[in-house]
C-alpha cells in the first residue's frame, strides 16, 4: 500500500485507524487522536501531529508508550505474537537469527535494562544492525532513567517515520 | 481471574499490561502508563490513576480513545474482531441477536452517529439492555459534539470500572 495525502485525508476514521493504527507500536489511540487534524498537507505534517501528541503526554504516557514495545529477539518472537511490523523489522536486522551466544547476552541485557529502568529498551531496528543493537543495548543501560525516556521516544518516533513512509507516498523533493 | 490489589502491585509491567491492557479497549498505553504509578493502595485506586490519565488527555486524544471502540452491533461483531471483552459485552445485553428491523435501526443510527461526530456511539453495554441502548443512541445523536465526547468518555470509564473489577478483588466493605 502505498497512498498520497489525499486519498489518507479522505478517509474515514475506522479506514484511517484500521491503516496506520500501529505506526506507534500497539497504541492506535495516538492514530485515532490525530485523526482530529485532519486535512495534513503532506506526510510531514501527519508525522509532525503524531510526534507532537507524543511530546504533549506526560512522563508515564511516554513510558507506556515505551512498554507497548516487544523486547527486541525476545518471548513474543520467539511465541510468533510480535505485530507484523514489528516481526519483519526484527527479522530485517537479524533478530530472528541469532546465535545462541548472541541470543544469551541479548536476553540478559535486556533484562538488566527492564529491570533497571522499568521499560523495555526500544530502538528503530531498520536503522540498526545486530552489533549496533548489541553495543546500543549494553551502553544506553547505565543513562539516567529521563535519558533513557527520551532516547527511546526518539527512536519510536524513528520507527513511526518509517512505517508512515511504508503506507503513505513521500513529499516530493522540490516541496521540501 | 480474581487477584488482590498486592499481587497487583507486584505485577512485572509485562504481566501488568497483559493482564489490564484492554480495561480501556485497545488503549493499553493507558495502563502501561498508570504502571509507573503504583503501587496502589486498593482497586478504586488504580482506577482513579487510569481515570485521571484520560482526564489529562488532550480532547483529541479522549476521541482518540472513542475512535478505538467497535460499534455496537457493527462490522466486527459480525465478523468475529472483537476483542474478547467486548464480545461479551455486547452478546450480553443481546447486541449479537437483534432481529432485522433492530439490527437496520442500529446500523443506521450508528452510522448517523460517526457521520455526525467522528467517533463512535460509546456506552456501557453491562449497564444496558437493546432497548435502553437504542433508546440512547437516537437520543444522543442530536447533542453537541463537546457533549458526547464527555459522555462517551463517561461509559468508557464505566466499561473500565467493570472490567478491573472482573479481575481484581473490589475494595472490602469496611475500607470505604
Amino acid at each position: 500500500m502505498n497512498m498520497d495525502i489525499a486519498t489518507v485525508n479522505a478517509l474515514p476514521y475506522e479506514d484511517f485507524v484500521n491503516i496506520f493504527g500501529n505506526v506507534v507500536e500497539k497504541c492506535p489511540i495516538i492514530t485515532a487522536a490525530v485523526w482530529s487534524g485532519r486535512p495534513f498537507v503532506n506526510l510531514t505534517a501527519l508525522e509532525t501531529a503524531i510526534s507532537e501528541f507524543i511530546d504533549a503526554l506526560p512522563e508515564s504516557g511516554k513510558e507506556g508508550i515505551l512498554r507497548c514495545h516487544p523486547d527486541l529477539a525476545g518471548r513474543d518472537l520467539q511465541s510468533g505474537t510480535l505485530t507484523r511490523e514489528s516481526r519483519e523489522e526484527q527479522a530485517g536486522s537479524g533478530m530472528d537469527a541469532l546465535n545462541s551466544a548472541d541470543a544469551s547476552r541479548m536476553a540478559r541485557l535486556n533484562e538488566e535494562y527492564k529491570e533497571r529502568f522499568g521499560f523495555p529498551f526500544v530502538i528503530c531496528a531498520r536503522m540498526n544492525d545486530k552489533a549496533n543493537i548489541l553495543r546500543e543495548l549494553s551502553e544506553r543501560c547505565p543513562n539516567e532513567r529521563s535519558v533513557e525516556r527520551a532516547r527511546g521516544i526518539e527512536e519510536v518516533k524513528k520507527i513511526c517515520r518509517l512505517r508512515l513512509q511504508d503506507l503513505v507516498h513521500t513529499d516530493s523533493p522540490n516541496k521540501l
